[in-house]
């Protein structure tokens, strides 16, 4: 329907209802008059369905993000010489993949100038984990974070500017309109903010597993293909990791905690699976920032950045920077502690087969280590330290894991909901942490 | 999505995304969240995307049409003896059935108590037309409505009470929403008024070709199905006629020359196509009020009907009861008259092969026959009279039609627009005007 040739919402919507793709002056049409009120959210919501259910071709998915991306602020990295890499995970609990892995991939050479968010829900942002290091400054002014990055090579701020409000906005409204699993809408969601970001190549980590949002193989393959699409078609290079994310990652769940563990890893002492996925995604960085040409080649700069202290003096250096004291690093009694740690004992003997993640993220919600709604304050002494992981054999009566929490009861009362992530016996088959990877020359199995 | 085994919308909307039929407690929930305001318009309006695209099983909409019904007033027509039959038509530009058939079938012995609404866009309301006649009252109390059908078997009020506030919520949101074209949303529309209105019985006429919502014959029997079912789920007989309408009905367009028309066939002199669905429809009444036992018997009384003039003296006494002149029906100076009469000329020569109705439609709105918004006043003596129909052969300068208005002006803006609904030349195909008919048996094809 279109009345005088002019555009009009109902006509967009009837076009996707019908299974049509969308032009990209409907798609702009609808995402502008999403964010300046002109279309109503009943209107919105019957497209997100459409959309849901009928789909979007890569071109229409392309357009829909750069239109996102282009509703907000942009952020400008041109002081930076060279390839700008980014860097995104999906999301995890015990995900602490950037603390470690920006600082070795710094060591390297490449510079990591990054925005992040804080976290809601299950698994916790990256800017609580840094603000349990005493006076870290995660509010930079731009001077600040420009002189760091030319610096030093790194430097890590909260998101400040209106970074694409239409994705806030059709978040907002997926959220309660069953519209959430949609792979050209969560693509889109996810890319338009890197878009915004402006770096040139950005390094994606897509978690698939019973504890992450893509729960199977095919789902987390179509996503990665997706965003790589959208990257491609708006001249950003994208390799998109498919990673494995069957329990928590690493063995530390809370803030501080996990703090704790990423200096370790810089030291070569973090626990396998979390310090294997640090070198992938950090070797993947340096072959995207053009500092390494091969991958063996990246994971050889990442060991010897360890082994050699580099990485971990570039993680002192990022914290003094940043106002924090970098002695954190070697004494964690610098680090908020937890009045009580509580042991959680394992009820039977047996092989651990699996650890759900969302019932752990739960848990580290009654400890108050993350947040649910966004007022909530953080406990950043709280968490988990699991000392038992899926496919370790134990006895009944043995430490699965310490709780830290402010009191007795809050321990116990998360001791009891962390108990149910656990399954015991059976068979317990170990996957490799990084389980295919796209980029535009297409899917590479590993 | 299920909190504490709760009912929740997001639940219900993401079970009918994915296709997976909902319960009659969801249905329940849903209409009544969406009349009381706590179901937001946006989760309504993404559900009923969802239904569009997905659709829903007979069962389901049976129920819909049910709490639909459920959410307003009911009609009792308890006081009336026998089987109570409403009559119902998709509309269609120049449809004044009502006016003949239930004159026709009430002097068969059929009682006809109408509940009427005003029209809106293209094509007339019955209620309009009526009060075209000078005085005639459609604001019955219930009382006289009551002496009225009891004495004389006929009458027809408008509807003051709250039927089906459901239906006027979803239709509203459907309209700007890209909802409206699914069947069990249009059926659950139309029938929910029905089954609120307390008939046992109900003929339906879905009105199929270019000049209806349906276009198709495919389309038309799918919503006479539709409409059978949810009748046969919820304890009504219902037959659905699936009707020719391939332009205007009948020759007279406009309230007051509808109502001369109306008369004259009344008297065995209306134009062929609206007496022949004038005496189906009445067939039909008659059929499904046990007054006759075949439609061969109910066309033979409802012919006799019209020569004996007891058709044509029920038409009288309805009027009169309703405060109008009956002698309107034999001196039509009694009704409004058009200041002026403007001929339209043929532009060629040659068979008329269509005569797009809604564009008779609209330029029926120029001349003011009809209303586009509420607050519209409608010139009763407006309209068109059609001098030639499709099939006929016309010459170039022999008069299509006469446009009656209130000015030069109006009438020859309308002639403007009328003549565009002609179309000149080619094979015309004559149809019949019974199509097919459904009732509980199946499809019966004339």
């Amino acid at each position: 329907m279109s009345w005088d040739g002019k555009m009009n919402i109902i006509g967009i919507i009837e076009k996707k209802r019908d299974k049509k793709p969308l032009t990209a002056d409907e798609i702009r049409f609808f995402i502008n008059g999403s964010c300046d009120g002109s279309i109503p959210d009943y209107q919105i919501s019957a497209l997100l369905m459409a959309v849901c259910i009928n789909g979007m071709s890569d071109e229409e998915t392309a357009v829909l993000t750069d239109c996102m991306a282009k509703s907000g602020d942009s952020i400008d990295l041109g002081f930076i010489d060279g390839i700008k890499v980014d860097k995104h995970s999906s999301g995890g609990v015990g995900d602490k993949v950037t603390l470690a892995a920006a600082p070795m991939a710094a060591a390297c050479g490449l510079t990591v100038a990054k925005m992040s968010g804080r976290g809601l829900g299950f698994s916790g942002g990256t800017i609580d984990k840094l603000e349990s290091i005493p006076n870290f400054r995660t509010s930079l002014t731009e001077d600040e974070f420009k002189t760091f990055i030319k610096r030093d090579g790194i430097a890590l701020m909260s998101q400040t500017k209106n970074v694409a409000p239409a994705d806030k906005k059709l978040y907002a409204l997926r959220d309660v309109t069953g519209t959430v699993p949609s792979i050209p809408l969560i693509a889109s969601s996810i890319m338009s903010k890197k878009l915004a970001c402006g770096s040139d190549a950005v390094v994606l980590d897509v978690k698939c597993g019973s504890g992450a949002f893509m729960k199977t193989f095919d789902m987390a393959v179509k996503l990665a293909v997706a965003m790589e699409s959208i990257g491609r078609h708006n001249g950003r290079e994208v390799t998109a990791l498919i990673t494995n994310m069957d329990q928590p990652l690493g063995n530390a769940v809370g803030n501080a905690l996990e703090v704790i563990e990423a200096a370790e890893t810089l030291k070569g002492n973090g626990p396998p699976d979390f310090t294997e996925l640090c070198y992938i995604t950090a070797s993947f960085m340096l072959l995207a920032g053009r500092k390494a040409t091969s991958l063996a080649q990246a994971r050889e700069m990442l060991e010897t950045s360890v082994r050699s202290g580099a990485a971990l003096k570039k993680f002192r250096k990022f914290i003094e920077n940043q106002g924090g004291d970098s002695a954190v690093a070697d004494n964690t009694d610098l680090l908020p502690k937890a009045k009580v740690i509580y042991p959680l004992f394992s009820p039977e003997s047996g092989v651990i087969t699996a650890i759900n993640g969302e019932t752990v993220g739960s848990a580290a919600l009654t400890v108050k280590a993350g947040r649910m709604t966004k007022n909530d304050v953080i406990d950043h002494s709280a968490g988990f330290v699991l000392k038992a992981k899926a496919g370790d054999k134990v006895n009944k009566g043995d430490i699965l894991a310490e709780i830290h929490a402010s009191s007795e009861a809050l321990a116990e009362a998360a001791a009891e909901q962390l108990l149910t992530a656990y399954r015991f016996g059976g068979a317990y088959e170990k996957k490799p942490m990084l389980l295919a990877y796209v980029d535009k020359e297409g899917i590479h199995h590993d």
